[in-house]
């Protein structure tokens, strides 16, 4: 019987702007200012093998699904499919697989070198902080990128809800943005993220309950409101504030 | 320090066309009639975890790079930019990697079980014979397929060469069509898989040099020759036969 069992290193790990499960995107590449850092371990972190990483735009990242909730389970409910549809877990990229290896293609934004290591810039991720990585590869457009592709499971993006901010969170989101002007602005990630309706999608609207989630070093909390003009549903950002240590 | 060693289980091992590593396409999707079957193993083979994969038109697979030389290595000598450029092993697709893990998508065909046990059929592959599978995931066209990705380092498809065959070599290829109506015509097999030159680059046309590989069980011997009229260089098929094991 052939080997079956492999055992393997991560070579780094993804520092990432999203602290905690609830409101990451659902793929990579719908949050383009969600940006992240890998933290390359010692050992791997070597120039030289790098050469060449800064000809592509875009990289596959292989990572763990390291979260304890990622057991292999045969069934699974996405989310996105309103919870009460069942798939194979072949059919999905559900996280519940019999080996928990994720799959995310990521915007390249460089390579950085301080006193904390040597790191990946990336953007557009769905990683949550501290995800081991495999593997760094370069997205391959002539082999990769199948324009006739099909797939009638996850047919399109999910639709976006219009996101507006109170007068004190966008205040908020100026001086922060003074503050690190290195950064994508922050409404932008707000935007981008919230936009994509980060609740189950089998729950209904409730107007007087308040949601929150954690990106970087933030609270962000919102609720949703009926607005008669668009005739639909609207995310109302209502406050940002530093999470107490 | 988080957990930075995880083991995996292969899931199944494809049975593939390519019975050794000379001749595999260097990726995925360039020979649409190299099939393959993934041979599930027993405790994943349950058609439940396979349940709306049929909606996909094409699978990523994660699978481990199991031949010997498969050895880290920061640089590497990518054998179609000629063999004499280096590049870091992270901006290639090599095998060379601290984590031997490779990645390919492949169209999918459909699932069968039989005595031999339960299979998801593909096409399009670039596996070797014997490659454990760690993960099946669908492609998801929305997230994967990026049409303004841009990747200078291997930045199209490889050029094709002409494939002409020897009236013996075309007549096995009918017979052989005869005896297995179910498989791709074998003569498109050949020339999508040789069109790609299988010879590394650097290597000059050597008109008395006679190059074999192996497809299914069959032996495939082909020369080089200069076509005045194409000014350039074709491929002649010479023999096709069954190899004596």
């Amino acid at each position: 019987m052939p080997n079956r069992a492999f055992t393997f290193t991560a070579i780094g790990e993804v520092q990432s702007c999203f602290k905690e499960k609830f409101g990451i995107p659902r793929q990579p590449g719908l949050a383009p200012s969600a940006r992240a850092r890998i933290l390359i371990y010692p050992e791997f972190a070597r120039e030289e093998a790098f050469a060449g990483i800064e000809g592509c735009s875009h990289l596959w990242l292989q990572f763990v699904f390291h979260a304890n909730d990622a057991t292999w389970r045969p069934k699974v409910r996405p989310p996105r499919l309103g919870g009460n549809k069942t798939l194979g877990v072949f059919a999905t990229r559900s996280p519940n697989r019999p080996n928990p290896i994720g799959l995310s293609v990521v915007t390249f934004l460089g390579l950085t070198k301080d006193d904390a290591g040597f790191f990946v810039e990336i953007g557009g991720v769905d990683f949550l902080d501290g995800t081991p990585i495999l593997d760094i590869k370069p997205y391959v457009p002539y082999a990769d990128a199948i324009f006739d592709a099909r797939n009638t499971v996850a047919p399109e993006a999910p639709q976006l809800l219009p996101v507006l901010f109170s007068s004190e969170a966008a205040e908020f989101c100026v001086g922060e943005n003074q503050r690190h002007a290195s950064k994508s602005p922050l409404e932008n990630l707000i935007r981008e993220v919230l936009q994509q309706d980060p609740r189950p999608q089998y729950q209904a609207v409730d107007s007087g309950r308040i949601y929150g989630m954690r990106l970087w070093n933030l609270n962000v909390r919102w609720c949703y409101r009926e607005n008669a003009e668009l005739t639909g549903t609207e995310i109302y950002v209502m406050t940002i504030a530093p999470v107490a240590d």
